[in-house]
């Protein structure tokens, strides 16, 4: 028998959504203050399982969850992908209401840019080269923006995915650098059941489009099958992914990388765990994707 | 009639002095679990009276008071300025322990910038100019290892003088753009009896520079007598302080800026509160002063 409380408790985890950065402190200071430990997901919303499988990571190891919804614009280097870039709040808090995160911050780009705003986290090496090339200014934004998070909903451990290996690089060198007092916890890559590794960005793409986007994942499979038996040059690695990619529809590759694991340092061999990472654009939608290779 | 234990009180203030950031962020917690307020005075080591107000206003506010002392390498734009800054630790604990400070952070140059730090604060416009034009990265120097500090040692306060009054701008735009959960406390310039603002390297002034200096506070003065006598325009203000400045010395004069109150904004005539700014070498020794002037 399941009482009238219980019942609500069941039918809809009461989840406090907050717009305000001052609130959000106050909110998670009393948690704290009260004994509980903060997990922190900072997302861009249009959430989809990826998302969500780092909201169930943060139930499970904290007493209080808050998910941030924001689309920081000073990590966009091209103003159309800012336009571009999907955004459904209602399905967001819906599909969080459905987990057990207790508060959602969804700041307005003023509330955390007003005017006069002068002072950004500036990145080191391990931001330049790769998606840092390809995007400038993008980690810059990005660890500014996670740093902001960090100061407003201060949190024993945040969220990030794997996918992102390189932001997730450079977050941990920002508050290993500036020794922010907080555990960077990083969840594996959700793949679509085709292996598409999960993106808010997928949903910009069409039917063809995203038949040709999973020859990414495939080619980091066979990237792990080729060291699997015996090939250890990188540009004979990389060079059978190309092959692959460009045999399975139009897509525009913007590199292909094979990385010491944990670092952004190119490898010509692999002789030991290694990244493979990629990123490509498949009609108009640039997707990444990325697969460690044990050796 | 003192007791034993009251004595050892009165001769010894218990300071406990911390080289390595994990500890002091533990003893910080610590205090703050116990319902301790925390006061944070940042410094540079050779201490002066100025330091020292600095830690007298944490005591007076805070039931903690933590003072770092750390010549901070990368706010250092010239290497011989860095190599000659006055060090003398055993006489700045000695003046700390005639106050109420509770613990002494002295950690060494590798514990903060340990192999491979590579993420910095970057400031903006309020950091452009005057002491930002004359030592470039000097601000990014001081906001990077101030960041750092607060992250260490989580505090509720932190204390700066107002002789570094463009220093104390920078890090309240830091402390506002990055969220950073402190509050800035800015102290009055303390001068030596002749009126010459304290600072670590008046040590390096001989008494022919030392005699010559005085004519920098001197001519802050003179302006505000100029504005209380009717003038209004900024450059027959500066002329007249770069007169007074010349007929007493051999000193070489950086800049001297009429800005307006709270910003580094340049101000053509005098219509409002003023900060009279000026940086100048007496001999090798590079000194600054400042002077609010209410209209």
């Amino acid at each position: 028998m399941v009482t009238e409380t219980e019942k609500q408790t069941l039918d809809a985890a009461p989840i406090r959504v907050i717009t305000r950065g001052d609130v959000l402190r106050m909110a998670v200071l009393e948690a704290r203050r009260n004994g509980k430990s903060i997990g922190l997901v900072p997302t861009m919303g249009a959430l989809h399982e990826g998302h969500l499988s780092l909201v169930d990571a943060s139930c499970r190891e904290n007493d209080l969850t808050i998910v941030s919804i924001f689309v920081n614009p000073i990590q966009f280097n091209d103003a159309g992908d800012l336009e571009r870039y999907p955004r459904n709040l209602d399905a967001d808090l819906a599909a969080l209401r459905s987990r057990n995160c207790n508060i959602v911050f969804t700041p307005s780009v003023e509330e955390l840019y007003p005017p006069g705003h002068e002072t950004y986290v500036e990145v080191g090496p391990t931001a330049l080269p790769l998606e840092g090339e390809q995007r400038p200014g993008h980690f810059r934004g990005v660890a500014t923006v996670v740093l902001k998070l960090f100061h407003l909903a201060p949190a024993d451990r945040a969220y990030f995915g794997q996918k992102d290996y390189q932001q997730v690089l450079v977050i941990r060198c920002m508050v290993r650098d500036l020794n922010v007092p907080i555990e960077i916890r990083v969840c594996p890559t959700i793949r679509e059941l085709d292996g598409l590794a999960m993106s808010s960005r997928n949903v910009h793409l069409d039917a063809d489009e995203h038949q040709w986007a999973l020859a990414l994942a495939q080619s980091l499979e066979l990237a792990a099958e080729l060291v699997e038996r015996g090939v250890r040059d990188k540009d004979t690695i990389i060079q059978r992914m190309r092959q692959h990619i460009h045999a399975a529809g139009r897509i525009d590759i913007d590199y292909i990388a094979l990385v010491a694991d944990e670092t952004v340092t190119p490898v010509k061999k692999v002789d030991g765990p290694i990244m493979v990472l990629l990123a490509a654009h498949v009609g108009k939608t640039r997707l990444i994707d990325n697969r460690r290779i044990e050796w």
